[in-house]
């Protein structure tokens, strides 16, 4: 049994600073680190892999509409050409920045509403597996399980991983429950560490009717923006490893 | 004798078009693309690059200072470090939509008051030869002669290329004469074409004071925002070529 | 009779030109001037504001997007809230480079996507017309027949223009005719004119179908980014101007 | 006696938090509000309007360069021309959105590196001056003493507000010390305090080498980014209040 973490890194601009990304890159195996659009800058992006490489986690791209004062949280009617085009931008900025420092990039990860609209909508997430394909067919691809983003990176061709929340609840279809409904984000550090070992050793979720839904677990996302998101993140991983799990970069052998 | 030809291009952004590509393109032998910094964005960026591999065209980097409004033409007062973090995100953007396309990047060209500030800065020229060395030590470094630019890239065991400029006057002390000076910039055609000849084979330019001075010529720049420039670059290529001299891409073999 | 024409203005940016204002500018009456959101400087703005004085053309805001890339042509999926706010932050600019100008504002047309969405979604009309009553309740709103924008301009108690396009065609229902349709732009000169004519003086337009539909027209669309839209203008005010109709700026007494 | 104090406000962006604006609102008078160019954004904008509205804090605009990934704090080499435009754009959309509250513009006080460089070049000194002198005349300028912002002003005609710093060291000819050197920018929060009441009472501060220099005192300004800036700027105020000087808004009759 193995599984990886992940986190959305190097999402600081200039004077700005947001996350706890010293912290987070303790725990976690992979990073996805932004690419400019949504957030993040050259200097973030720089400094955020060397983080990263300095704690031996493995660095992917973090595409996100071009959208800066929105956070990239704001779906926007872009084309799915225009999707490729600055998905793919994205990934070579970030892939780049990483080859400069002797890294090779192992995964793409879709930020926010991008990440969100394309788990639904087929085309637009063809548009973003195309880009990585395009780029490096070696490309890990993440998506949420049964999304679009899975359906699409496999039908590019691309290795495929089905990213689970442990702090989120589901709904009994296997769907991600809405922010907006009560109860959406579980805050208990121990309940939390319990459903991630769940998730990797069961291959399921107890959804929030109670029934037991199966779930693909390959990387377990840990948000990177809310308070004490460093220890959560700890925790997870100790209780991962203390269940025997291993904790490791997806795409490490 | 040999010379390239190149000219920058992809400034077009969104809705907005400037430049002559499409007509250049027949006449270059590198293109200088833009990379969203100071011009162009991600599917002009794209568009730009494929039209360069239909024609033969050899693909660089041509990073700019972050100013949209100001099309990379006014001095910003950025350190070293953001320079360098800046240029490497460029030049990985360029370099991975060229990668996307089968294209290996040739060289990189820095664009407007970057590329002259530098010229003249040892400190911000090493800046930027650090980030084309970081990200990959075989790309061809663009100079104008006896600018930092080339010391840099020297300094940093890059290949470099001497640029010159067949429309432009020179002073007598080899450097270009400021474009507010009366007759910095040369609009008969003939009298360009004869000038690109002449740096090519004698190695020298006629300054404005009559004087011959020595000049290198690895490349030779066309503007590409003038009106009726791809007439004059088609000129220019075939007043070199009737001279016997061989036009083509200066990292081809 | 009256009726006022109206042209969006100021889309130019930085080393940017998009549009032919002068040309334009004598002919309509009123200018809708970008805002630096989707299009626009502070430059720009101020020089077309200038422009729009000296031809004694009335200025209003034309607030759009966030979204410079897309030319505010891509809905955002933005909060009542957000848009509120900069649809705001837009009029006060506009409004206050022109009072520096010496000139009052006196209208506010939202551009693009952001007038397209707006007219179909009551909440983002109400955002919309908030910011402008907010500013100053004495600003003329511009809106499509039937829209959601003249519902929330009255409902926000503001004085309506209702817009009307000579050059497109329109569907039974009154609605415009989508451009993905074939015919939906009538590119003939002198039937453009002559419909003018008919809408002001008849107040209404022979639909798709071929029946006549009402419409209220108050002011006039004259695009100015297509080829020949000067000449368009002309011809379309000297048409109306023969009918005996008064062509003015709807804010002037 | 009399003195305003004010600090830089408004300065967060999108989903980036910055700066202490609630805590210091309770002990400034004036708030230098950003404008989305150095940073800011139109919600922001609108509610530190309205935060300072609440607290009977004046409000005046704090125009930037336009660099927000370096938040305004590098030189650009920009024309006059291009100083005054953004300027007036930036002094509008402050000024527009607190007319929409219900608040008139008091000052407007340049940022960073613009302020910096204009304090010692007259052109783009005048360029600002102009302006403000252009939107609005009875507009406050601010400026430290005997700087090109001050001459500037009052040459336009404006009514000048000199500024100190009671947290920073000068240098014995009355300009500030630079930050590079140590002992720039005093801690001890007595000692600040005391400075400051100096300031007032006698116009005049120690210098770096204990030597006494006159210095006009009209407002102090209050750094809002630093840890601990709320309870700085409280004890300032109590200091002065306690030394008997009226603090109050330099705009307030």
């Amino acid at each position: 049994m193995r599984i990886d973490i992940n986190s959305d890194m190097g999402e600081s601009f200039g004077a700005y600073t947001i996350g706890h990304d010293a912290g987070l890159m303790k725990s976690i195996t992979s990073a996805n680190i932004a690419a400019g659009f949504h957030a993040g800058d050259p200097s973030v992006l720089r400094a955020t892999i060397r983080l990263a490489k300095a704690h031996g986690v493995a660095v992917g791209a973090h595409p996100g509409y071009p959208d800066l004062v929105g956070f990239g949280r704001r779906a926007m009617a872009v084309s799915p050409k225009e999707a490729e085009d600055f998905v793919l931008y994205q990934i070579a900025a970030v892939a780049g920045v990483a080859q400069a420092e002797g890294v090779r990039l192992q995964h793409v990860k879709a930020h926010g509403e991008l990440f969100n609209v394309a788990a639904k909508h087929a085309e637009l997430a063809m548009a973003i597996a195309r880009a990585v394909a395009a780029f490096d067919p070696s490309l890990i691809f993440f998506g949420t399980p049964r999304s679009e983003l899975l359906n699409a990176g496999k039908a590019m061709g691309l290795r495929t991983a089905s990213e689970v929340f442990a702090d989120r609840a589901y709904e009994p279809d296997g769907s991600l429950m809405s922010r907006r409904k009560p109860g959406a984000v579980i805050h208990d550090v121990e309940t939390v560490a319990a459903r991630a070992v769940r998730m990797v050793k069961d291959r399921s979720v107890v959804a929030s009717d109670g029934s037991v839904v199966p779930l693909d677990a390959d990387t377990i996302c840990v948000h990177g923006d809310t308070p004490g998101s460093d220890e959560l993140a700890a925790r997870i991983r100790a209780g991962l490893e203390q269940a025997g799990i291993l904790v490791k970069a997806i795409g490490a052998s």
